[in-house]
């Protein structure tokens, strides 16, 4: 049987794969149809993405341990990247940072707190990995520090906008850094602590490396193409909703990029692997932290319409921070219950509402 | 032997109950003597906390697992709601959140501090359950997180009253939803986990069902009477003293409706029974920021002048967030020994000295 | 051999000694060469600084445990209070608040961070004792809380100048009450947790009770005769290096007051000593928050030109949070690794960057 054919009956969500061409068609024939465009473009970025997902790691399995390790962790948000780089290209800066900061509080409250909550309903008490997941939470937590904390400052001092851009690319430059020690960290001198990742990640069968790499160039095409359509309507659909576009970043697209990453991690904390989702949710947010929003940052000054700096707003900021100290706390303890992974969900939805109806004034 | 006069001799503290009638007379001889006014109503709910406690734990124990408990949870800080309520009335909403605040505050410093200290001037280093005290902490974290960041968000962006009042009456309906889903778990899925915590409360024989009804109906009646007083004398009173009304809230009233707890706690360190105390202590907090905090908000909208919001002072939100760290990362240690409860004590004299020379601008 | 000559070939940073009397002399021939003289006396102070740790540990061995161990932990930060004292007279309160902001955070930050990477390079994952590196925590967590809680409530408060200076005083007096508190803690009733610092930081044997004093005085006057010219030409060395007295306090000063403790500290790391490093990096932390600075305060009615307040800019009060936060977390697991280690040096390399660009606008 064809193998994609299979994924289909395995993978309910590639029906959904069938709005790809109508999302395409749609925005040649109604342009300004901002709103249906809108709902397509998310719902058809949804299959794409768990598709890029499945190939990223059939091809990282087959190209051997240190390629595929790199592949797995440089492809790993690489929806999230597609993204924001369409936002990038439009100028549309407050989406793109809200995305960055929306999809670490995303990762690390509603994807950890739901993995919790599904893997609570189905077991009394979940243990898991407490040294596996202290090391994820002590690389987060650096991570997210050395990203916001210059905007903490810079916030208090009232910076101006010169020093501040200076102050984004000396941080990029030195978060990527951190990035590249933590990739010799992870693929090659403690390897161990990470295995269990990746390997339990890939799940289904792998892909034959040929359907593999086609499938990724394509789905890339087609992740950009819909990301283009998904920037363009975005910002008038929102209006529409009342949503703002730090909220529209911080909320859709980070559920809209993450929802593959999603998937495995909540299978796996129905499975009682516990270690895994963790893993994933925490791993996700440390990525995006060093490698997306710095590349971010320098890929602006390529095709961005004026260099982009790492400011977040305040309120971004304080749930930034906030997130991943609960998270750091919370998996510290090795053990988890469904009313843990509720309450996780609840603090997300407190922050949903207030960027709702408090949208940061810039 | 009558109950009653048993619980003198047993509590020393109960013959301040001869202030209750000296404190309703002298409120209608002298009803601008606001300083006596004041120090009698302080003086006279003490043994009243102490007496609704003891009656709240008789009832709940003769009712059954399931009601007793749902009791116990809900009037459990019924001293600090009557207070709060009748500062609601007369729409004192500083002292009222002045008082919610402190009473988290209060809860995870002072009184988590003072049995740490209690305790370690008797037993040299006192070990306690882990696993219990982590999970009240993490539970605490969650609730607190939930409570204060829309205020530290909005303090950020200026928000405007209309929103922050929307705001706040959304986070009262999802801290109250999930104060049920906490009444689920600690009553119903995850009861054993909790069960120390109450038995132990009890201490005392308990009363017969009739007189734990009727003392909780009068006594109930009673504190409503001397909290009225306390909060018409207080602002006068408070002024003479040079406190501002969010001190008073604060430290007088956090301190004056915790001192049943109090007693309770710190009578278990002493007893080298910590896992009480953390779990009273902790558990307290949670309880005022998942469920106090939000039905007096709601309450607002019935009984006082204009709806009250959630929005706390931006010193109040860093307490309550620094409190709460300290408490979380103190408890999850297992371990503990004077000088960890002296500094307890210490940052919350600090907070207070603070608080009564920065009092907040509002 | 004279112990003298030994300690040279035993430590090579002692032949920088030379630089002393060089600098002296600089001093009066060019009082203007400001950036000669700076540098001269940064590098001056380092070997002087070493010689000082050693005869306080000399002196200390030989007179007792009880007063032993006073001194140890009296004397442990003498540099960092001599150079601060002699900023205090200048009347350079930014460059004083800074060193002490920075001893906190280089101290956490790069002293630990230091210490595992160079320990984590030898060995693949080194484990400590977390029983007392929590404790250590612990204390340091309390302090810091203490000392900056006030600044941060003040900074939203916008506080006055004279409640600044009631509330600083106040807050010093309480803090060196807990200072004592604490020597009566790892001095007296809990010291068994405590020796295994103080013994191994002596590491090289003691010298005779003679030497080792008159080293003392003289050192000291030599320390002392150097930092005030350091003081005297930081200001217009940093401007031309672009630095500002915020930058200097916190970065400059701070590693060179630091640098014989950080010796002692990456020594440890590599013998796979952590315990040690952990002990003496978190150790000197809490006595900055909890002696040092409130010394500076109190020594400022005597000595400086006005009185001093503990006051510290917005950005520091965000760094000693974080940076204390991290370090609570990250030595609460009891292992490390060196990416571990790198990940705390970039943090403190991101606020170094931040600072040097945002300096503060008081």
């Amino acid at each position: 049987m064809n193998p994609l054919l299979k994924e289909l009956r395995h993978n309910p969500i590639l029906w959904l794969l069938a709005l790809v061409p109508v999302t395409l068609l749609a925005a040649k024939l109604a342009p300004t149809a901002h709103t249906v465009l809108f709902a397509l473009s998310v719902l058809a970025i949804v299959p794409l993405a768990s598709l890029l997902s499945h190939a990223t790691e059939s091809v990282a399995e087959k190209t051997g341990d240190a390629v595929g390790g790199l592949l797995n962790a440089t492809l790993g948000n690489l929806t999230e990247l597609i993204i924001a780089t369409a936002a990038l290209q439009a100028g549309q800066y407050t989406l793109v940072k809200g995305s960055v900061a929306g999809a670490i509080v995303t990762n690390t409250l509603f994807m950890l707190g739901l993995s919790f909550l599904v893997g609570g309903l189905k077991h009394h008490v979940q243990e898991y990995n407490r040294t596996s997941a202290r090391l994820h939470a002590g690389l987060l937590l650096l991570a997210t520090i050395a990203l916001v904390s210059p905007s903490a400052i810079a916030i208090t001092e009232l910076a101006t906008g010169a020093i501040i851009q200076k102050l984004s690319l000396g941080l990029a430059v030195l978060l990527i850094l951190a990035y590249g020690f933590g990739l010799l960290f992870s693929l090659k001198t403690h390897r161990q602590f990470f295995a269990g990742v990746e390997q339990a990640e890939a799940g289904e069968p792998a892909w034959p490396i040929g359907l593999a790499l086609g499938t990724l160039a394509v789905v890339t095409v087609l992740v950009a193409l819909v990301s283009e359509i998904f920037v363009e309507s975005v910002q008038e659909a929102a209006e529409l909703f009342g949503m703002s576009p730090a909220f529209v970043g911080f909320v859709v697209v980070a559920l809209v990029g993450g929802a593959a990453e999603m998937t495995v991690a909540l299978s796996a904390a129905r499975k009682n692997r516990l270690d895994l989702s963790v893993g994933i949710a925490l791993g996700s947010a440390s990525q995006i932290a060093l490698f997306v929003g710095p590349v971010l940052v320098l890929l602006s000054y390529v095709i961005g319409p004026t260099p982009m700096d790492l400011q977040f707003w305040p309120g971004a900021v304080l749930m930034i921070f906030l997130a991943t100290f609960v998270a750091v706390f919370i998996t510290s303890s090795g053990r988890s219950a469904w009313f843990i992974g509720a309450l996780l969900v609840l603090v997300y939805a407190v922050f949903a509402m207030t960027l709702y109806l408090l949208p940061p004034r810039a």
